[in-house]
């Protein structure tokens, strides 16, 4: 079945706690050359029929609304996985 | 500055519970033809200089053992962004 990909982040004014705290936690661990993390989510989403306009459309309202917060999160990728 | 992107997911076998929400709400809403959704984790890395093999081996080394639970999580991708 296919499936759609969406992937949201922090807006860069948003401070990000998680993606701090990862960020201290690599020199410690060995881990050096990376300046900044910064942590957002995945979603995979299984869709029961092909992939049209519509769909696509619709899992986009989905993602502005159910699976981001607009007001804290940017929408980075909406897309059907290969 | 280039950005390495790494992706997480739980291993197909376990449990979701933030996907399962997710999932529940969406036909709530009015949001129909999506049959399962799962939730994993996006990293932002911003590396220092350039993405070099190295570099990238050093970021796969990281992504398995800060960024993800191999234990119950899987990486499902780490490239350099566009």
């Amino acid at each position: 079945m296919p499936r759609i990909v969406v992937e949201v982040m922090p807006k860069p004014e948003i401070l990000d706690p998680q993606g701090k705290a990862v960020n201290g936690a690599l020199p410690r661990l060995g881990f050096t050359g990376i300046s900044q993390v910064r942590q957002g989510k995945r979603f995979e989403l299984t869709v029961d029929g092909p992939v049209t306009e519509d769909l696509l459309a619709e899992v986009r309202r989905a993602a502005e609304t159910v699976l981001s917060n607009p007001v804290i999160e940017d929408v980075v990728r909406v897309a059907e996985e290969a």
